[in-house]
């Protein structure tokens, strides 16, 4: 019902895909803030569909600022911003707009809002909905950057063709963060003879009428140990919470993951050292992914989500007509993603910014953010 | 910082292993809905310590009603209950009280509270605050299953060793739901004979001073379409931010999971279809481990927690003693679980069950609980 | 930081009075609950400046829906609006752009802000941002009327001059209710002769370069019994958190309010009594202003508000210069209101009927929206 | 549902009148924070029951802290604390026991509980439940005080006696808050002999059966401008939504209140001017009451709450019969207080210091409670 992220800050999104706007009111910016509309451009421009690999509706996704921004800068009010939907063809929707797309939340929002949902281009539950998501998170993640807290997120996996995993050493981390970050490639990997491969997968995939997954993989780097809530508030709780939201994620692990399941523990704990170069506390490996007992340890937090292949495949399938509660059969028209992972790096590199905010937000305000106070982190 | 859960119900949580009681404060139930202490008991039972696969901490764990209960039954004001620490020696902790203990809290409670914290035995990072988890959990999980919306828990996967996985045939789900909910069995597997290898397995690891990790897979059945908000209430999001709260759960995906990345989209839809038998829409697969779009879509929700191996072994490891800031080694003495996946199983049913109030209660304030509403669900 | 409204719906605003837009996100509508747009510019049409006992500043104050609302009908997602400000002169704020203005939020706005805040016009301070809380009120104002909940607002005094107080009969106040919402008369009084008396002393304050207060009372007529919590939710805390929002508003009372300070317990309480027309437990008197315990007892709620006086005054008065330090005077310029307790009416009605659907949305979920639910009221 | 105060702290409640125990949860206080339980036994005491003036119930009222204080200092865990019922007498309540008491929330609690509230003593209506929330917030009380944040609160008015008003000279308030603060009357007024007085009436109130209530004023020293938010979570909302809380409170006005209505802008307003002493930016009056715009301005932040007279009182009255549904007549036994209004004024002392605690923590964080951040405040 809500559609508000956030607890030390504040994140609401609104819209529909085929609605007059999309877009999101963010409190929690220190006034002060430089909102740089620059980079926000350039991460949207990260998220946009461009090639084969992605939807044939472009959108120029035009952030444009309705308050809280003043000469470039945060008033400290609510930044609500709008992006407008300019390039809808509903009429795609019109001849199946009762024919419930399996994989989809056709039938679910049906039994949720009885009819009444805007089902059009699949309305508040389109993929587009993230972009006000990487708007507004691109401001921290902006932010962070400036503070030495930096997020990075690759394709890990797609179409079963893998990328080099991230480094364990920090520097190497540093470097490969920089230059994910700097790169507008649609398919973000670590090798980039991997992401081409990944492509072509996916267009393989879409000349087939078909779709592919994925996985990716986050660093954040940076993070100062002693950061987040024990329990309900954990950093796996506040990070799974906010991916969870992003359409299409399945699963997310952190550190070891899934593969604790199959060690012991005293290959699995993460033995600390005094590490003289930093003057810190750190540990030897990191299979926890920077996290213990739900608080960062200083270490890179790691952790990687799956994102299912896009269920607008345009293959014959077998569904049930909603209107006469009959079997039927459907083929799906319009334009769609044969794959959405690469686009979603974008969204998870955002998100997670949020998300840190949030945290750091709840242990200093929003002091942080403009340094006020000395030696904060 | 807030210890509390829940959107439209609420659930507080506190104590600390070693403090004077433990407890929690559980708002949002519905006035004369009955509260059945030796249900919960039951259930308290399972959490509890028994074997050598278990610590030897045994606590009686006797839930104490403080308020919000007359007679059997909820008066509609807050649920307070406590537990008494009875059992602890906090005589282990001292002297190595200073040594961070690999994988534990240790480091970032001291980051994270300068010290302040109380480090006995966890303190409020204890897998000993679950208990009121399950407590509260029990309320929930008891009216659900009167209202026919079931919830179990099988160890799936303990020290490589893995039970056979629940059906996807609706009525099969049911019966080993029942049975798993009715045994209470420290290793609790649809294969019996599996939950015996599990268990000596995980009392091997205990004989050698180390500890065995686990997956646990949860259904709920009969839960209606259209439960879940999207975006961030998602079944997801909400289901993760609870188990993330777990200690020693590090991943968690829903329906295929960390599978989706290697199949296609042709293959990941599960196709709609009508049910004659129950007239209702299903699906003929269930990859999406019934969610669609954060929505529930009538089928069973299906997800898998991982749970790390203990961190807590007896073999001699490398660390800091925060104290010297030096480097040093660590003898873990004390009483410990070389494994904790089996135990788990009741706080992750427990805390499901608390999620889906949760989101009943978003839905329908909480008139649902006791069906003053006809045909409320 | 968070501007967000609501418990169980919510409501966001955002906004500078000489920014680009207002507006605001509401969750927690039932899909198909019809959103009256006339009724909407209706109410708008209240709150707009007219005379000259106004503000000079006109603005068509048109809403525009962004999101949420399709065919005339809520589709269950957020319903997201905006206002666009068309009619700022920030010249007038330029000269007097460092002078704080007695009575208003100049100097708080600069403590807490640091000087990023958006000044012109008074910012995010200004009373343009009830506009929103105006349009957001009014879908829910409607609704509950359709419901049999109806609520009205007097202006019950102004510049000294008292309105005739509402009735204490149930029929006698549904009239005097459904009378003050059907006429637009910018000083809403029972006695239409008062209002007119009022409109002169206001703008005779005018004239001088001053202005005026004046109390509003507000009755909610049709409140099931049971509604509201105990402590932190009660109806009184959940009306006046709403109520103090509204700039200006110093004071809130409920029933007799203040003057229970100066009677005994034998006067105060309202005796019970079997009511034969209406069936019901109701009260003699209702000096409680219908509620016991922070909860409704399905009499009449009650409450006053004080509106303070304009602080734009055109008076010369003493202040500071917040660039130099120095004391200093100040002549405001610009287009103000030498009285804004007429204009706040519609405000303080719609606000009600946000925090009431909130305390409805508390109980039943949406449900109670769309009467799915036989005689849930 | 929820008895949960605070954004950026959390306080919840529990208990029932005759219930085992009442007690809290009090998280958002920093790790380090000495809690003073002598401190906070003075306070207990303070709204203890002891003279003719109160109900003849006397409770040791002894707070036992069960988890989040260590040696005497705060963990940073979550604060849990009971207070044990030990002195009920639920056979006065079993003979009236359906007779609705006028005044009291019986009814409401029947309308909202469906008859399974736990009735008696009033249940968890009772003011009995206010004292968790001074233990509470003691705890802030005592650090404000430490921090130069001073919160005193004068019994203004009872029975019709007026006492001397704060000053308006910061010097003076000062001294006026120790003084009340250091004296354990019950009835704390500046000048002793109106205390006196009041003491009397109550007792005559009692003597005829009947009850008498009263006004509190509350002034806030040394609160750093620039604190609390514009619209929602204004101080005045926040504070207001705290005192509507106390049972018994059905008004309150900050400044000049009420008093607002009857003056003109130009008297109205407070003009700024430098103060060379403090070498700050201050009012030269204070009809604002320390806030514009729902932010602190640096003066004294004072607010009157008005406390209705006891409805427990000795006479018959009419009122109707819950079960039979019949009018009847009810003479209350049991032990009760014939003025509430002086014991209120610890509540209100502590409930005010919970308040400023979350606003400051909202701005803040918990930093500013350990001061580890240089001139934060």
């Amino acid at each position: 019902m809500r559609d508000t992220f956030g607890d030390a800050l504040s994140f609401t999104i609104f819209g529909e895909s085929h609605g007059v706007a999309i877009g999101g009111v963010l409190h929690g910016v220190a006034p002060g803030v430089r909102i740089d509309e620059q980079f926000i451009s350039f991460q949207m421009e990260k998220r946009r569909a461009k090639s084969a690999a992605s939807t044939k509706r472009k959108e120029p996704d035009k952030v444009m600022f309705l308050s809280g921004v003043k000469d470039g800068v945060a008033t400290g009010s609510a930044i609500a911003f709008e992006i407008l939907n300019t390039n809808t063809k509903s009429e795609h929707y019109k001849n199946t707009q009762n024919l419930l797309r399996p994989g989809h939340a056709d039938y679910t929002a049906y039994a949720k809002y009885s009819g009444y949902q805007d089902a059009r281009g699949g309305g508040h539950f389109s993929g587009r909905i993230t972009a006000p998501i990487v708007a507004a998170g691109s401001i921290f993640f902006d932010l962070l950057s400036k503070n030495n807290i930096k997020i990075g997120t690759q394709l890990l996996s797609c179409a079963n063709i893998k990328d080099k995993p991230f480094s364990t050493n920090f520097y190497d981390i540093d470097k490969e963060i920089d230059y994910l970050n700097a790169i507008d490639e649609e398919f973000a990997t670590l090798d980039s003879e991997k992401g081409k491969q990944m492509f072509n997968a996916a267009v393989d995939a879409a000349n087939d009428g078909d779709s592919v997954g994925g996985i990716l993989q986050t660093c954040i780097l940076g993070l100062p140990a002693g950061l987040g809530e024990p329990f309900f508030t954990s950093i796996e709780s506040v990070i799974s919470k906010a991916m969870f939201s992003i359409p299409a994620i399945k699963g997310i692990e952190f550190g070891l993951g899934f593969d604790f399941a199959n060690i012991k523990g005293s290959t699995a704990n993460d033995e600390f050292y005094i590490d003289e170069k930093q003057n810190k506390i750190l540990t030897k490996t990191n299979n926890n992914g920077g996290i213990n007992g739900g608080i960062s340890n200083g270490m890179p937090i790691v952790f990687r989500t799956v994102i299912k292949p896009t269920p607008s495949i345009f293959k014959i399938q077998n569904t049930v007509n909603y209107s006469t509660k009959q079997n039927a059969t459907l083929q799906i028209q319009g334009r769609h993603d044969p794959c959405i992972a690469h686009r979603a790096r974008v969204v998870q590199d955002s998100f997670t910014a949020l998300a840190i905010a949030d945290l750091l937000n709840m242990s200093y305000g929003t002091a942080w953010q403009n340094k006020k106070i000395n030696n904060m982190l």
